[in-house]
């Protein structure tokens, strides 16, 4: 109570029109109906029962489109349509890692292929293991030492970010980039540990970015990684054999999916919401990122059924490909462009579907100043700050342009032990937590076709 | 950033202290510490495995206690030792419901007994249900209507309270007072929708409160609730037939445990801070409150690893009988008068463990004021706010004694899928949300005892 008494009078001085009911009784009703609903749970149900594994070139990401599509359709959004573009892919049929001590004794660790990771010759890579902790480490070890040997960072999480994310960003050096450095050095394959906070069996899969030379690379769970380490140690000669069955795809057709709701005053204006529809090939990628879809999609029906006239056009896109090529964002960026699209806004959800905290805004100083002022209309329902930051992976392309974007910022305590791995699954998904991600981005969305961010 | 900004002047000028290094040092390392540590997370692995449905008077709950004690002593806590008492007590061996239609079909449903239901005889209790929403509509029906008759109270969770425990406090009317209203009536049994928001088949029990007359009374699940209610409306003669084998238990004897660490200027006075150790019959009480229990015990562990020097004697209790009659609170509350023992302040944990976000305070509103200063130096650790508001129920009976109580508020979006049913068990439990409960209360109570609450 204190709390608002405090904030009452700010948004009097800020910003007359925000503490008066109609917007404040507008958003109620935006969340009653979105905390009464189900679709976006049963859609994403869909999702992750009907398509998991739904990586870009994949038949699950075709389906995963339908299934949206036909969503759109019958909530009679204004315009349904596919965007076309081409793109390189990659697809992995199969990894092991073997763990091969120096009593001969064989061991299958839970591991999965990063991508995209080249493939192993049939019978697999055996060699030597040399575990580092830092690419400074594989600069420092050089050829010499690990030509022909396959490389294991295993540098693990640091519990103390309290913000999960920057845990994420403290670690994922290794994958990002560790592969290509081996490559570099002659590395014969790459074994990662698992980049999360959480010690268990799932390996946690990713993206990796190779140079002129590509080589095998996986992941292994963190468990694993410390056996693996402990062997090492008793066992420095112990070996790894490694099988990665994976084969790139060029140019292949995949598509955006895009609905509008169309604006009753500027409809040549866009404000765009979405997330990405693909997701890695081990995963039925619930958190990441069928939420941010089923939200997105949730924003319009909630325009829709409480008759939400918006001024702008306001459209949702489901991205293709946020995992692997981030080709579905540059295509939609690159066709904004062509077309001479004015976007007044973009919103991504890719951060998953947990109790909603924060809206970041990557903008000028001034967007972020106008926009944090709609943040006392949204802290009932659990928004606590509106401030620079991240946007998200898909609409950053945008940024370029010159469009204001916004990530739709969650709890992230729980993200990681689930990110990238088969741990991100329906079952972790909190319907209440999800209809209040459906409310606050529709409610935010809501703000900004009103007042505009000028 | 923007709100940091803000916060750090005010913080200056009211309390100059505070925004100095050493408490935000000390703070961090309370936090490095519980993110990295097990302790509390094993605890509750324990206590969940192995002393599931230890209501006060079960077995189980003194294995709970001796599990908690031995941690106590292993952690050479100055004092470790059980508080006893005598209270009542309740038993439920066994309850089920039958939904018997028009066609004689037989349907079990989910049900548990709330405590302290009576039991019914051999063959249960078969009788015509009326289904009411509200107690005012039982008293305007009145014994005519419901004299033999099984009352099934039907009133579904609001959905629109952003905060669960207000959804909560909204429908609990029916259990808690509707069961002895009916009886009043002359009902011969109580069905009760169970009080959550979630859809699914798990029956939550919980206390009820009879006056001279009762009767059996059980909880059905929510999805079996609707069913029931669908069957009616086809066939209002459709019957239900009842069952509740579960006993009165007099004047038996049980336990609050206490563990403290000797404060070093001033150890005749005392900061509590507990959970309650007893959970429904039907639950691993994970959530409600093993988890309470194991970080209190958890910031007794974080002052004695980091040789915190408390100038207050530290008392964790691990009090017995929050659900059913409250003894234990009430015990603790009557020794500590009785011996004349100075209280600064108690803290209690009793709405589980997940995300951290603010801190209750139930005292005078200069208390909340002094407290509520704190609040930027936990702002990083996820604590958006200190403000007047609820303690706990075992600390509770404190209050008369003009103790300033305080309760650790977490995120409520997943509590009541879970409390009081079979739901609320240790894979529920997220290994770093604990880890930030634990190091919340433990800088919250580091300051308290730092800086006084005068």
């Amino acid at each position: 109570m204190k709390r608002l008494f405090l904030l009452i009078p700010i948004v009097f001085i800020c910003f007359p029109g925000l503490s008066q009911s109609p917007d404040s009784l507008l958003i109620r009703k935006i969340f009653d109906n979105a905390l009464n609903n189900r679709d976006a749970y049963n859609n994403l149900r869909q999702l992750c029962g009907e398509t998991p594994g739904r990586l870009v070139g994949s038949d699950a990401s075709i389906e995963a489109l339908k299934i949206m599509k036909n969503y759109f359709e019958q909530m009679r959004a204004d315009k349904v349509y596919l965007q076309e573009f081409t793109t390189d892919a990659w697809m992995c049929d199969s990894a092991s890692v073997f763990l091969v001590s120096g009593t001969g004794k064989l061991k299958l660790l839970h591991c999965d292929a990063l991508g995209p990771s080249s493939s192993t010759p049939e019978m697999g890579i055996t060699a030597q293991v040399v575990e580092v902790h830092s690419l400074d480490e594989v600069k420092k070890l050089g050829k010499e030492a690990l030509e022909s040997k396959i490389v294991f960072y295993n540098r693990p999480w640091d519990n103390s970010f309290i913000n999960t994310f920057y845990g994420y960003g403290n670690m994922v050096d290794q994958r990002g980039r560790g592969p290509a450095l081996a490559a570099e050095c002659g590395a014969a394959a790459v074994v990662v540990r698992s980049v999360t906070n959480s010690l268990d069996y799932y390996p946690h899969t990713g993206s990796t970015r190779f140079g002129e030379v590509k080589i095998p690379a996986v992941a292994i769970s963190t468990l694993d990684a410390d056996l693996l380490s402990k062997t090492l140690e008793n066992d420095p000669g112990a070996k790894i054999n490694l099988f990665v069955e994976a084969k790139d795809l060029k140019q292949i057709t995949s598509y955006n999916l895009i609905a509008e709701i169309t604006g009753t005053e500027f409809p040549d204006e866009y404000i765009v919401v979405g997330g990405h529809i693909d997701a890695w090939h081990n995963t039925q990628g619930a958190h990441d990122d069928g939420a941010g879809c089923v939200m997105s999609a949730d924003v319009l029906r909630l325009f829709k059924d409480l008759n939400i006239r918006n001024k702008r056009t306001l459209r949702a896109v489901m991205f293709m490909d946020e995992e692997l090529y981030q080709s579905g964002g540059v295509a939609y960026a690159e066709s904004v462009k062509e077309k001479g699209e004015k976007h007044l806004f973009a919103l991504e959800s890719d951060g998953g579907a947990f109790t909603p905290r924060y809206f970041t805004v990557s903008a000028n100083p001034e967007v972020v100043a106008t926009l944090a002022k709609f943040q006392p209309l949204l802290h009932p329902y659990g928004i606590d700050e509106i401030k620079a930051g991240w946007g998200g992976v898909d609409i950053g392309p945008l940024k370029d342009q010159g469009i204001p974007l916004a990530g739709y910022g969650t709890d992230s305590q729980r993200y990681f032990d689930m990110h990238h791995s088969p741990n991100d699954s329906f079952d972790k998904i909190n319907l209440r937590e999800l209809q209040l991600g459906c409310g606050n981005m529709a409610a935010f969305i809501y703000l900004i076709d009103k007042y505009g961010i000028e």
